[in-house]
């Protein structure tokens, strides 16, 4: 057994407060040496990790040999290039950025460090979207024809978040764009969007949407379907479909046990969990094993920053094409 | 107990046979006074109705009260417009026809003669979709917020019927257009359409598509998307779902039995029914029962001929979506 | 197509006036030509069948081929030597008689006139229980070891019903008794049975359970175990499951519509259905045309004396064992 | 935070080991502070736990507050007693031990010290099985009736472990007589089995079966009815069901992933695991938590010495019924 790979993390907000659990206690590859919080540093402290006051330090730390980053979007791509710039590889929460122009920056520094870049799309360790994959790789139903994914949240996320969010697409969707990615294994040339505010009048206010229709072209002609809505009294809903020439893969929903009741009104089980955390808890600490691999070399990262920016791409693209009721290239939108 | 209503019988196809066999032997409120097929004649022998050799002179037979049109699409809006003049109530197929130019003279006969004109959208008539919309209108799940209707036959038809069909929007979709509008009991504003041929290289060489996603926007805001393919070799495929403000609504498909059988293999099921008379067999009894309470003045027709006229509408332009790769408004169409 | 053959109906209770339509408007290999029960002449009178008033005078009317006797359980032994001494073919109520000492005059009676006796084990013919046989026969999962029953009923039937019922073992266990032999397909040794009166102290009263448990060890070794409820809040439960030693077969319940609901309290779908004809219908007409094929000789009877007399072999030994705490061999009741 | 107390882990085979794994991993409320199996020191030395050459030293060891015993049954109730002779608390596996005679002697020497005597049934800490409970006794389906339980082990253990393993009952089924218990939260008064030995001629040769049907009776009156096969194809099979006055609660098996597969042959979806630690992993978790809270007197034991005792009361119980072929009360087995 080799010496854990020293990790810094920045930022320990809901997610970046996962990760530094994680890397404490379920990956033994890896050895928290430092964070850095300013509104949070109570959690480093918690779970014994050195605090830094400063990211820039943390990020040129000697102990430090790969950095998490889970800080406002804002700040990945200063973030990220800073990093690289120290020879660190990373782990960067999505997006990787709201602008398309920093895009080609990022990827440039992090190519020319010949560091690893892992984005934090967790979905792609969850274990039965990971094992359609592989079913679907395999052969299980011939060529994939068709792609759909239902990505439903409990509950709008407040007000002011959703307005400094991006917007459903590039904040919400963007995982789903990804899977689709991930599971079809070609590029998108177009997407086409349609999208209402229906759950409350302020979304509609903010210029954004709650429920959307997404649909994307492969280059291999294989279509994908995406719908979202921020809202789903039964619980978080993450489903996926895909239907090939010879047959169709599906990924249910997990449920938070097998429990069923019948009575006189029926047949009835539990409401799917709300939280996100109860259906990719154990998603987590794989994507972080999945790191642990990609920085010591034995495997690739299981998302690389490509897949981060076609992610942002196709989110912009969706937005464009809904508010211009057209579909949208890719290619357009990289120019 | 009154006496039967006289039904004639205008084409003896697939769909008409059926249809004839269902007056003949299911629905004791209709008699088949005579049936016109100069293909298919033995089939009017064997069921015992009356042959005629000449579909106007069965229009207008003075026995026949209603006639049910099942004969090839060219000549929906003529027999339909022959009949309304002779004062028979008619049961129509889909399409009414395929060119949006015919739908207002078929309506205006129809309104001029007062007689009922209900259109074949058997799949209204289905136990599990019926019972889903009144579900649905009885506010289960409260204000509909999407709608997904997954709509996959089992295998494409052969190329020469294909060629004729008007494409995939307006021979198959049509069903899933019709569905959407039954269960949002709204309007189409606008339609999103993006299709590829996979299946074969002919599909593609006659300029149609055998997979395709279209979305629909209602007046109202909600949002429609369904899914289409020529071919699921797991069966014929057909699966609705509506998401509401307050839950979800789903019908899945029927299966021709609950057995199921596990070995170290895993845990099987029998493939769904290929056959669309297997899986709506029932629902066309409905729906002729359905027209003779129309035609005894009881109920309204489930579909009625502004219902046919909607969805050619919005299947025209979903194949003009698809192919100028923008949304297409119905108003746009409709001029 | 040959002439329909005569049938004369013996009792038009709840069952023999279902057995009586289905004569009529199901079965065309069948003509009603007679009925017979003075306390529901007008059952007859409504399906056209031309009334007797005298059972004796019906099962020797010569335009009669076949009778379906479902009349009350004292006369059927009378009836069914009475026909065969005419030599009509039987389709008889389970149970045959509720005395086993009576069984071998009803065997032998039939036996010696030659005609067919097919018990009313309607569940032999129902979609999923003869698809389920098909499967274990044709070796879907090996040699069985253990069957499982699930047989209950949504709610008790009327104290005076159950009073002369001759106990929950011959009155309602005896089809699932019938269902595990047909699908062992040997014969059983012994019987052990445990009951509680659990749902109200006026069963207990009359010496009867509500809910049990009988154990069948067959001659092959497989075992068979039975569940029966009186009362099952959620409809009517007919479950079968096989275990096999390479797999096993289940058969759920069916249900009446593939609607589910998913709101805030989890996900629903209905109740089954309450009453057994909604569960057996279409089976009651596979009965029948099984019994209108063994009646033309093209088949055998699906349930024949022998199936009937070691149903009720088995219930009078489960009934012993329940009372003796005991298990308690065929071999011992037949003395 | 508290220090953690010691444990002491006797016995480090298939389950000690885990009990040790998880002990040094999950629950930080322990520190295993000793462990002695002469067969499998490695495993101690892994974990980096002390290494005890006897067992008798380990558990008078001042550092060790309780003991966690995995040993061979044959040495269970030696250990109890002397780790309750020197005041240490117990996590014994089941079964306590083979003999009845042997129980009153464990269960005096545990009350005299004083100290926690917790029995490992870990499927009452199973998260399906325990929420099961807390509905039924929430009354979510009224009084119970009838409670069934399937449980089947993959493919049988080597013949050699069998020979040792005191039956089927009393190796295997003694966790559902357990879990039965667990559920009805009554006590039994008779038992009834019935078994055969299908799988193999040498299971029969030692006078063992491999598959059963128990009956239990409760003092309330309730039914339990458990199958068992030492053979599944199809994986690890745990199924519980409890019908009620009200309804019926059902847990299902749990599965690997949601992920399902559809073609031409039908619908399709992974065999259950074959390992019970698949299955249970996280159950033996909660039950050393469970252990731990009881140690530290917050909670009772999930399952206590009389727990154990009974469990054992059945299984013998049920091996001579199986062999007289009658009921046997729990009171006859006592005495």
């Amino acid at each position: 057994v080799s010496a854990p790979i020293g990790i810094g993390l920045l930022g320990l907000g809901r997610i970046g407060r996962l990760h530094a659990r994680n890397v404490v206690t379920r990956v033994p590859a890896f050895a928290a040496v430092g964070a850095c919080d300013p509104y949070a540093e109570n959690v480093a402290v918690e779970l014994g990790i050195p605090v830094f006051s400063d990211w820039q330090a943390l990020v040129s730390a000697p102990e430090v040999a790969a950095v998490v980053i889970s800080s406002p979007t804002e700040l990945h791509a200063e973030q990220i290039i800073e990093a690289a710039r120290h020879g660190k590889h990373v782990l960067c929460e999505k997006p990787l950025d709201r602008e398309l122009a920093t895009l080609p920056g990022i990827l440039q520094a992090v190519d020319e460090a010949g560091v690893v870049l892992q984005v934090g799309f967790n979905r792609r360790a969850d274990r039965n979207f990971s094992q359609l994959r592989q079913e679907l790789s395999g052969g299980a139903i011939g060529d994939p024809l068709l792609v759909k994914i239902t990505s439903r949240d409990p509950a709008p996320a407040p007000l002011a978040y959703l307005k400094g969010s991006g917007g459903l697409f590039l904040d919400m969707a963007i995982h789903d764009f990804d899977m689709a990615r991930y599971l079809v294994d070609a590029e998108v040339v177009s997407v086409s969007a349609a999208g209402s505010a229906l759950l409350s009048p302020e979304i509609a206010a903010i210029g954004d949407v709650d429920t959307a229709v997404t649909t994307l072209t492969f280059d291999n002609g294989v279509l994908a379907v995406i719908d979202n809505c921020r809202q789903a009294s039964y619980g978080y809903d993450q489903r996926v479909e895909v239907h090939g020439r010879n047959g169709m893969l599906l990924v249910d929903n997990e449920q938070s046990s097998t429990v069923r009741r019948a009575d006189a009104a029926g047949y009835h089980r539990d409401p799917l969990p709300n939280f996100f955390l109860d259906r990719y808890g154990e998603a987590y600490v794989r994507e972080m094993e999945a790191f642990a691999a990609a920085v010591a070399g034995t495997a690739e990262p299981i998302a690389d920053g490509i897949d981060g920016a076609r992610a942002v791409e196709i989110a912009v693209a969706a937005e464009l094409s809904r508010k211009e009721r057209r579909a949208v290239t890719l290619e357009e939108v990289r120019r």
